[in-house]
């Protein structure tokens, strides 16, 4: 089998590709509490069944009144209004406004009847003869918001597919949902190959290291939202690989990490291509870390042979799991990326042709903030804990200076 | 009572100043699995029981050998050694390596003893005689992880009060820990104040609204990584409050929302500073949206008094709750913000002397992004769902101008 290495970029695309026309399994949908929906992805539209606010609201304090009362008064000579009633909070006004009467009314309150502007109290005096003094005029519709303005009866205020944010939980609430259809989770299966492997509860004997990536891996798959179920460590044979990969298909993806050696990768490459159509769709992507990686989709599910390096894994994860683990969400599979800038503290030289993501830790704050490249080989787990984040150094540059400014992508912040 | 407004770098300070003077109650500690850890706070050194790795292992696919044999070697004229073995996965290597021998070894292999070096296969050839030709030479330590590189023996791999993302989860596991010792997630009471409110199973009559804050407070509460609990809507009544926020002082912090009205806010003010030593710190921030927000520390816990409208309470969460949070998990208060640059569509005007917040949302990607401002009158809690972050016009700006460069603070994403 031979597959070329591809840019990052058309890696995405096809993986993306593949997905979106094969028959990606259903979501499934399931109802959650709406204190428990925050991070989970719309499954049915959410509607206002009736017009948001049902009716008119004041949103100051002050008294409520016929705007043309109010035309012309001003400091010097106030309009003197009848003070016929207070609105209370939680409440409809008792009785309905008539011309040369106001309504006491605080912020949320419901506008009486006959009104139709409020006048903030700021702006009145309370001559102590039953009248309120006004000093200044209010146009109709003056400090309220109108029945309907927030939303129309009918109007879908948030659609399928909407990752529920704390603002889009408010909404929700706002129009009458107690709960919601959200998709499940996404769930993952997580294996770990190599006969070197040993759980991190157990001493390694010579020879052996504790499996790390079964950990890392599911752990950045929870930071997605998604679901890991951890499948353990399957050894280097192609009848233990075909085992483990057959329970992993009731996944709805399916990540297996390991096969550093030549031999480990051939045979994790195909175990993998017997799993179902349209299989293997690419063999290494051109990027450092991380080149090693294999990529397929098996009866719609995203397949991925993650290279057996810690902080490789994770760069693949960030760049090609990632957006298939949104899609399968529901979600956009690119978000707009938030990052930090910071000064890089040395130059760095880099490969031209190749992408490459270069660890840093970040020091200082505001516009003394600085990058410091974490280095060391890439065979040392340890740089992992000190590094904050990634810079990203394009495939047609050659390296960056010290002092440029750079942008630092977060490595999986909580 | 009168507090005077004060800048928002000033709140900051004063709360988290009153917080780490008072006797915050001692961080409960608990166990989790790996699995289980990622997100939460170290309350314990992971340390390295022993050296790590604790053999030295080869980064190369190649042949373990004696560098000084290599010395010279060339594609003209290799240097050939005797094929004397091959180091198996996960097994120390059977016998030891002699002059002018060489053992297989693939990557991630144990070194066999009197090996110092690892030459890729790549520069190598295999005439069939029994031999390996080394076409160039290596140096002694070459393509190796050498014993205790990662970690030294007894060596503090992640500090207590770390904040365990993906990788530090890699890194606990391959010193061995199958759990981790982490602080107890903060517990946060959840309240909102106001005659007019139901809740959002519930269908208002006129003049009552649903409750939002409830919700949005505690989605942004679980964002943050603490625990939510809500404790319901309070009448504006003091006997109400006064029972309430008792219940409330069994949380690690308190969060009161409400009280747009004048003297609904007053009821709530009173309330808090029946609460504890040294009681409310400050009385308003300049800042909009959320300028009237009471700020307070009662035996320990910060309780916070936020603005009735749903878009305020988020902001001030933003500025005040959430560094208070971060302080009581063990976190940075103040770790590095991740933002998203983009082209303001619009110019928009600011008060001097005020900081304000932007509600916007983000168009196109990469140099093309624009972000539109998300104009509506405060009390639309529609405008929540259209928005994806915040720009933020500094106190000393009147403004910022149509195609200015602005970074977008995400509105708790996900």
């Amino acid at each position: 089998m031979f597959f070329k290495v591809v840019p990052v970029a058309e890696a995405q695309l096809s993986l993306l590709q593949a997905l979106g026309s094969a028959r990606v399994k259903a979501r499934m949908v399931e109802e959650v509490s709406l204190a428990r929906a925050v991070g989970r992805v719309l499954a049915r539209d959410v509607v206002a069944e009736e017009a948001l606010p049902p009716f008119a609201r004041s949103t100051v304090d002050g008294y409520a009144v016929q705007a043309e009362d109010t035309f012309g008064a001003s400091e010097s000579l106030p309009a003197y209004l009848q003070l016929a009633g207070e609105v209370v909070m939680g409440r409809p006004a008792e009785g309905s406004l008539r011309e040369g009467q106001c309504f006491g009314i605080p912020t949320g309150g419901a506008l009486p009847e006959g009104a139709d502007a409020v006048i903030m109290v700021e702006h009145t005096e309370l001559p102590g003869d039953g009248t309120v003094a006004i000093m200044r005029p209010v146009a109709p519709g003056e400090n309220l918001v109108q029945p309907g303005e927030d939303a129309r009866a009918g109007e879908v205020v948030l659609g399928r597919g909407h990752l529920l944010r704390a603002p889009d939980i408010g909404v929700a609430a706002a129009v009458g949902y107690a709960s919601l259809a959200v998709f499940r989770r996404p769930r993952v299966a997580v294996l770990s190959t190599g006969d070197e492997l040993v759980v991190p509860g157990e001493a390694p004997s010579r020879g052996q290291v504790r499996d790390v990536n079964s950990y890392t891996l599911a752990a950045a798959v929870t930071t997605e939202g998604a679901e890991p179920e951890l499948l353990g460590i399957v050894p280097d044979r192609m009848e233990s690989l075909r085992e483990a990969l057959g329970r992993a298909m009731e996944a709805d993806a399916i990540l297996v990490s390991g096969g550093s050696s030549i031999g480990a990768r051939d045979l994790v490459a195909g175990a993998i291509s017997e799993l179902g159509s349209p299989g293997i769709l690419l063999h290494g992507v051109a990027v450092r870390p991380g080149k090693p990686v294999i990529v397929a989709v098996a009866e719609g599910r995203p397949v991925f042979g993650l290279p057996g390096h810690p902080v490789s894994a994770l760069v693949m994860f960030h760049l090609l799991v990632r957006p298939a683990l949104r899609f399968l969400a529901g979600m956009d599979p690119f978000p707009p990326e938030p990052v930090v800038r910071a000064r890089l503290s040395r130059s760095l030289s880099s490969r031209s042709g190749i992408e490459e993501f270069v660890r840093v830790s970040l020091e200082g704050s505001g516009p003394d903030r600085v990058a410091r490249p974490v280095l060391g080989k890439s065979g040392l787990i340890n740089t992992l804990a000190r590094a904050w984040g990634l810079v990203r150094i394009p495939a047609e540059s050659t390296g960056l200076a010290e002092g440029d400014e750079v942008e630092v992508i977060p490595i999986y912040p909580i």
